[in-house]
C-alpha cells in the first residue's frame, strides 16, 4: 500500500487544473489546494498507523476500502472504517478511497447487465484501483441548464457530458460535470451517467474512467472556504481540513473503449446512476457521524462552560441534539443489518438509507441553530487570537472571557471559534449545502423512499383494517 | 395455556368495579366493558390459532410473554409477538399480558438488590402468573395532586398511594393509582412506584402484587371511548376494540408480606420504577408500529381513492409518513439488537429505545395532519353508514361519493370513516394523549436521553476537535 | 330583527333533510339537529342583548352583518363582531349570518362584471336576506370524484353541479355539493362554483340562490359529532353547540331565472369562487379567535391547577402558544387595515388573510399537543361526572383528583373534560380537519400566497443586491 | 447635519482600539473598519440625497433619528426609515443613529424615575447627540462568566461591568462589555445595564454616557468577516457592508457625573435594561425586513434562473419564505398600530414587538435552508470570478453555467455568490447567531411574551368555558 509521499509524487503528472483564474502547477504545493492533498493523504496514513491498522487494510494486505462488502459484517466494518477516517479529518471526509470504491461496487453490481466484454472492464479497473492503491474521484452532477428540460432539449447539446464521436479506438467526450469533488488530487476519475435517460439522450448515457491528467481534460477549482487556513486558529476544522470541488470539463477528451462502460445504452443509466449512488449514499451517512457528534459535543461543551448545564431550554436543546445524532448512527447501522446482495456486493438497506440520509438532512440547519443558541453571540463577535498575545491587552481578553467551572479566558476562545467554524463560517454553509444537495438532493431521496416502500402491502393493511376486501 | 373462556370466567370474582357511577356486576357482560374483555381475549386466543401459535407458545408450552428475554433474538420476538397483538386488535395494544410481564422482568433484574427473601417473593409471583397464565395490570402513576410537590408535601397525605399499618402478617395501603390500563380484565394487579422517593417519602416507597377483587380496592372506569361502538360502523377501529383505564383506589387495602417487594426502602423506589418503565417502553414502541403502519397505509389509500397519487404536496407528506414510520421501526429493532444482560434479563438499549419513543411521540399529532390532509374534509363531514341503505336516496350517495379508479362510494365512505376514527375523533385523541403522556412522558424521555448519553465522551471529542487537552 | 323563535319557527318548512337514515320531520325538534339549530339562534338573540346590541345591530337598524364594509373600521367591527358570536357559541362558529354575507358580498364585488341584469338579481337577492333578516348557507364544494380530473372528465358527469336544463323561467341543475355547513338551519342557500373551468365545463360554471325547501334539494346530515351531547358534562364545549354539515343532493332542481346568477359563464367561475372565498376566510380567521385564546387559557389553567407553572418546558410550551394565537389576532386586524375596495367592498388584504389562514391551519395540530402534554394523561382517562356523585365513592374522587393551590378534585375534573373536549375527542378532530379543509386548503392557501406576492419586485431586489441589471 | 465626511473626521480623535493584536491608528483608513465607516457613513448621506432626504430629515431640520416617536406614524416612519437605510447598506444595518436613539428615548420614557437632576442630564445628553448629529454605540451586554450566577457572585468581581470609586467630580468604572456594535465608528458610548439587579449587586446598576476616546477604554474589533472583503465579488453583500462589534473594556474609565444616570439604584436596573431593549426590539424587527425580503427574493430569482418554478416542492418552500417575510412584515406594522405612551414617548407593543422577533428567529436557519434547497450545491463549489476573465477557459465556464430562461453563466454565477454570501457563509452565520442572540436572546422573548400577555384574562376565559366560576 502506498505512502502519503508516494501518494502525493503521484498527483505531480501534469494535470490542468486552475484556481482563482491561475494555472496551478503543482497541487500538492498550492497553499489552497496542498491543504487538500495534506488532507486526503490521511487515507495513506492511516494503514501504516498501528492504531488504524487493522480497521484500514484488508486480510489480502490491500486497503480494506477495496474489499468487495459480503456482509453485515463487512458493511459495519466498511463504515466504522469511514467514520475513523473522518474523525482524523476533524469532520472532513477524506474520501479519495470511499467515493470511487462505491463506483467500482456500483459498477460490480451492475456487471451482469452490462454484458461480458465490459463487465470484464469493470473487473479491470477494480483491480487496478486495489491493486496500485489508487486515490479515485466520482463525476456524476451535470452542469444541467435548465432543470426542467432534458439533455436534449437544452439550448445549448453540451449542458450535460454527451459523446461527440464513437472511433474504433474510443470514443470522444465534450461537455462539463459540477461539484466533482478530490477531482484534483486523485489518479483515476470514473465518470458516471447522473440520471434516467431516455431514447432521445442516448448519446448522454455514458460511463467510463479516464486518468486526471488526459488531454482536453481541465479542472477549475473552487474558491470557496479557500481563505480559511490564512487564520487556522480561528478555523480548527476547516483551518487544515479541507476537500475541493471543481468545475471539472471536458473539451473533447479521447476514452479508450477499455475503459468505457456505458455508452449509448440509455436503458441502463437511470440504473447506474441510482446503483452508485444508493451505495454512496451508505457511505455518506457513515461520513456525517462525526459531524453529528461534533454538535452534539459542542453543544454539551458550551453548556458548561457558559455555566448552563441546569438550565431548562439548555437541557431540552441537548437531549433533541443526542436523539438527532444518535437516530443517524441507528439507522446506519440498521441498514447495514438489513443489506442485501446483489452480484455479490452487500447493498445496504436502500430505504432505510435513505431515510437516514433524509432525517440527517432535514435536521441539520435546527442542530446547528440550536449549538449556536447554547454557544452564544461570542461565535460572531470572538476577538482574535492574536489579540490573546499582545502585551498589553492579551491578559485582560483572558480574564473577560473566563467562564464557568474555572474555564480560562483562552480556552473559552478557542472553544467558541470551534463552535463558529462548525456552525457559523463557511464551513457550516458548506455542511448544510451538502446536506441538502450532495449524495442525492432530499427531493431524490423522498422520492427513492417513496419507490422502495412496499406500498400495496401498507394499502392492503388498510384496507383490512377498514374491513374491506383486497383488491 | 388458558382459552379465551377460562380467562373472561376467571374476570367474574366480584371485583369492585364502576362504570359512570354504576356499580358493574359482571364486566364481560357490561357493553363497555365487555368489549374490552373481548378485545384482550385475543391475547388469549392466538396460542390456539395455527397462524400465531408459533409465535405466542414459548417452547416451554407457556405463553411467550412469560420468557424471560436473554438475547437480541428474544427480543426481537417478544417485540413481533406484541406487533402481531396489537394488528390482531385493529391497532389497538391487548397487554393483558405484555404490561404484566414487563414489571415481572423489571422485578427479576431488580431481585439481587431486594435481598434473597423478597426475590423469592418475586419469583413465586412470577411463576404463578405464568404457571396459571394469568392476565396482569400495572398500576404505577399516582394522582399527584400538587405536581410540583414531593409525595410527603402534598397537602393530604394520601395523593400518593401510602402504607398506613404495619402487620405482622403483612401491611394495609391507602391512596389511589390514575391511569391504570386493563385492570378492570385482569386477574393480578402489580403496584409499583411511580418515582424515586427520598427519606421523608418512605412510607410511599411500595411495590406488591395484589388480587382485583381485594378487599377495599374499587376501580373507577373511565367514560372516554365510550360511545363508539354505539356506531361501530363509523369506527372501524375502536368500534370494537377498547382498553379501559381506571381510577383505581386502595381503601386500607390488605396485603401479605408474601405479596409485598418493596415497602419503606426508598433508595430502591426510583430504580424499581425506571427499571419497570425501560422495559415497558420497548413495548410500548412495539404496539405503536401497528399504528404508524395503519397511518402509512391510510395515506397511501387516500391519495388512490382521491385521485391524489401524483400530486407533489400529497408525495411529500407520504415520503414523510414512511420515514416517520420505518424510522420507529429500525430503532425498535436497532433497540433490541443492543440489548444488555440485566441479571439474566435482556434490557434493550434504554438510549435507543427512549430516542424511538420521543421520535414518535413528537412526530404523531404532524403524522395526524398530514392524513388528514391528503384524506379531505369528509372526515368529519361523512354521511352515516346507515344512509347508504335507505331505498329512496341510498343510492344517490354511493353515486356522489364514488372515488377515483372506479372506487365505490360506499368503499370511500368506510375508508373515510377509518381515517377518521384513526386521526380524527376520540381513537385519535386516545393516541395522541397516550403518546405524550403513557410510559412515561416525553419530559421523561429527554431526561433519560440525556442521562444515558455518554457525554463525557462527547465532550472530550470536542476538546479534540478543539485543540484543547483532556480535562 | 328577528328574534330566535322566529328564527326557529321559520326552519319548519317542509324542508327534506335526512339524519341516520331517517326522514327529520321537524329539525328545531330533532335531539341532535335542534342543538345546531339552538346554537344558531345565538346570532338571532345577540341583536336583543343589551351586552352585544351596539357591536350586532347596524346603524341602519338591520343586522350588522349585512353592513357593506367599507373601510377598514367596518371590518374590524364586522371581525369583532365575529369574535363575539363565536365566544358566546363557546368556540363553535354561529355562521347563519356570516358566510352567507361573505357570499353577497362576494357577488355584489363581482357584479359590474356579470352585467347590469344579473347586477339587479344580486342586489336583490342582497336586500331581500338584509331585510328579512334571514339565515344563509353557501354550497360551494362539489363532490369532486377522482381529483385529478376536471368536472367534464369525471367519469359520471353529475360528480360537479351541473345545469341539465335551461328554460325560459330558469334552469334545472343536477348534482350534489358536500360539505355544506348549517344547511339544515338556514332559509337561504347560496350556490357557488368550487373552481375556475375551461369551456368544456361550461355547464358547470353555476351560481344561483334556492329556498331550502325547493323541490328536488335534499340534505344528508353527518353523524359526526353526533352523540356528545348524550354526555354534555363531558363535553362543555361541543355538548351544547354544534354546526350541522350536510351532503346536498339536487335532483334536478329547479332555479327561477332571478334567482341565477352564473350558468355558462366559465369565465367568471374561477374569480366567483375565489372572490367569495377570499372575503369569507377573513370570516375564518375571525371566528378561530375564540379558539386558539381557548387554548392559550386551557395551556394556562392545566399548568396552575397541575402546579406545573414554573416548569421550565411547560414555560416553553406556553409562550409557544401565545405566539402562535397573538400572531393570528395581529394578522387578522393587520389584513383589515390593509384592505382595499372592491366595487365598493372593503376587501381584507388578501395575502395577509391567506398568510394568517396559513400560520393557523400549520400550526393547529401543535397547538393541541402542547396543550395535551400540559393537561396530563386524565384528558382521555378521566371518571365520569357521574361518578363525582355516587354516594359511596364520589367523595374519594373529589379527594383524589384534586389539584394544586387548593383546586378540588371535580373543579380539575371539569377542567380535564374541557380540555379533552378541546383537543382529544371528536370536537379536537373536528377543528384540525376544518384547520386544513375549510375555506379552502393549505394548498390552496400556498398557491394564493405565490399568486399574491410582488414576485418580480422580489427578483428585482435580488437583482439589485447581487449588482445586476433589471431584466 | 453632518456630512459623511464631517463624520469621519469625528472618528479620528485618538480612541484606542485594536484588531488581530495591533494598534489601529485611523480606523477610517483601516482595510477592515474602514469598511465598516464607509458603510455607517450612509446614515449621513442620505439626509442629503434626494430619493431619502424627506424619509430621513426631521421637520425640525436634524435627524429623524432623534424624533421622539409620539404616535404610530411616527414609529411606521421610523420604521421604514431604517427599512430604507438597511436596504441601502445591502441587508446590513447602518445603526450609528439607530441604536443610540433606541437607548436615549429609553431613557427618556425613564426619565421621571429617575429624578429631576439625572432627569435633566439625559435631555442634555439627547440634545447634545441630536444637535451634534452624533454618531452612537450601546454597551449593554456584560461578559457575564459563568451565567447561572449573579454579577456579585462571580469568581471574579469584574466580570459585569461595576463602579469601583466614586468621587465628587463623578465615578470610575470597572469591567468590560461585549458585542458591542459600531463602538469603533461611533462618537457617543450610551452603557446600559444588561439585566435586573439586587441590592447585593448595587455596584453593578450602572448606566452612563461616555465618548470613546475616554482614557482607560480600549475596544478590541472581533475579526469576523475580517476576510471577505479581499474577494468581494464573490460577497455582493459583506463585502463591502459591515458592522464591527467589539469586546469593550474599562480598565478604571473616568465618568463626571454629569453623564452618570444609574449608579448603585439597583432597583430601576431591570427596568432600563427591559427599557431600552423593548424599543431597541422595533429597530430589530425593522431591520430585518431587507434580510427575509431578500430571502424571498434570492429564492425566486434562483428558481427562475435553475428552470424550477413549476416544481411543486420548490412552490411549497417559495409560499414559506413569502408567509415568513409577511409575517413579520405585518407584525412589525401592528406592532406600531397598537404602541402605547409612556412618558411622551410611543412605545410599540411590547408583545407584538416579542413575537415578530421570535417568529424571526425561530424560522431564520429553516429560511435559509430553503434558499439554499431552490439554489443549488454551486453555493459552495462555485468557480472564482476570476476564472470568468481567463482568456483560455472563461468563456467554457460562462458557457456551462448558463442556467434556464437564456441566463448566462456569468450572471448564474453571480446569483449564486450572492445566495452563497446570504445563506452560507459567513455572513450567513453572522445572522442565524444574531437572529438567536442579538438585541436579546430568543428564551428572553420568550419570557418577555410570557409576561405581558394577559394571563389571569385567559385563564378566566378558560373557566367560564369549563362553566366554572371566576376565582
Amino acid at each position: 500500500m502506498r505512502t502519503p509521499d508516494q501518494y502525493k509524487a503521484s498527483l505531480r503528472d501534469g494535470r490542468r487544473v486552475f484556481y482563482r483564474g491561475q494555472v496551478v502547477e503543482d497541487v500538492t504545493a498550492h497553499p489552497v489546494l496542498g491543504i487538500a492533498v495534506e488532507h486526503a493523504a490521511l487515507d495513506y496514513a492511516m494503514p501504516h498507523d498501528p492504531a488504524f491498522r487493522e480497521l484500514a487494510v484488508s486480510a489480502h494486505g490491500w486497503s480494506r476500502y477495496f474489499d468487495l462488502p459480503a456482509s453485515t459484517e463487512d458493511l459495519l466494518a466498511r463504515s466504522r472504517l469511514i467514520e475513523a477516517g473522518t474523525r482524523q479529518g476533524k469532520t472532513v471526509v477524506l474520501l479519495v478511497k470511499e467515493i470511487g470504491s462505491d463506483a467500482l461496487f456500483g459498477l460490480l453490481a451492475l456487471a451482469p447487465k452490462l454484458g461480458p466484454e465490459v463487465a470484464g472492464r469493470v473487473r479491470a479497473l477494480y483491480e487496478r484501483c486495489r491493486d496500485e492503491d489508487l486515490a479515485m474521484a466520482v463525476a456524476q452532477t451535470d452542469v444541467k441548464g435548465d432543470r426542467s428540460l432534458s439533455p436534449s432539449q437544452q439550448a445549448d447539446p453540451d449542458l450535460y457530458l454527451r459523446v461527440v464521436e464513437r472511433r474504433s479506438d474510443g470514443i470522444v467526450v465534450r461537455g462539463a460535470k459540477i461539484h466533482t469533488s478530490v477531482s484534483v488530487n486523485a489518479n483515476e476519475l470514473i465518470v458516471l451517467p447522473t440520471r434516467a435517460m431516455t431514447e432521445a439522450d442516448a448519446d448522454y448515457a455514458l460511463a467510463f474512467a479516464t486518468p486526471l491528467n488526459a488531454p482536453g481534460l481541465s479542472m477549475v477549482a473552487s474558491p470557496y472556504l479557500g481563505t480559511v487556513h490564512e487564520h487556522a486558529a480561528e478555523h480548527p476544522l476547516s483551518g487544515s481540513h479541507k476537500m475541493i470541488e471543481t468545475l471539472t470539463m471536458f473539451d473533447d477528451v479521447f476514452v479508450p473503449w477499455e475503459r468505457v462502460f456505458l455508452c449509448g445504452e440509455w436503458q441502463l443509466a437511470g440504473e447506474l446512476a441510482r446503483g452508485f449512488v444508493e451505495i454512496h449514499r451508505f457511505t455518506a451517512i457513515s461520513y456525517k457521524l462525526p459531524l453529528v457528534d461534533a454538535l452534539v459535543g459542542c453543544g454539551l461543551l458550551a453548556a458548561r462552560v457558559n455555566g448552563l448545564e441546569r438550565a431548562g431550554h439548555v437541557r431540552d436543546k441537548l437531549s433533541w441534539l443526542i436523539a438527532y445524532a444518535e437516530t443517524l448512527r441507528a439507522l446506519t447501522q440498521h441498514a447495514a443489518t438489513r443489506c442485501k446482495l446483489v452480484n455479490g456486493v452487500a447493498v445496504p438497506d436502500t430505504l432505510v438509507v435513505n431515510i437516514a440520509k433524509l432525517q440527517f438532512a432535514q435536521g441539520l440547519h435546527t442542530a446547528m441553530q440550536y449549538v449556536q443558541d447554547i454557544a452564544g453571540g461570542l461565535l460572531v463577535t470572538y476577538p482574535a487570537s492574536e489579540d490573546l498575545e499582545h502585551p498589553e491587552y492579551g491578559a485582560a481578553i483572558r480574564k473577560y472571557l473566563a467562564g464557568a467551572g474555572g474555564t480560562d479566558g483562552a480556552e473559552r476562545l478557542r472553544i467558541m471559534q470551534l463552535i463558529s467554524d462548525l456552525t457559523a463560517g463557511e464551513y457550516a454553509g458548506y455542511h448544510t449545502t451538502l446536506a441538502i444537495h450532495a449524495e442525492g438532493s432530499i427531493e431524490a431521496e423522498k422520492l427513492t423512499i417513496l419507490a422502495q416502500y412496499p406500498r400495496e402491502e401498507a394499502i392492503g393493511y388498510a384496507r383490512w383494517l377498514a374491513g374491506l376486501p383486497p383488491r
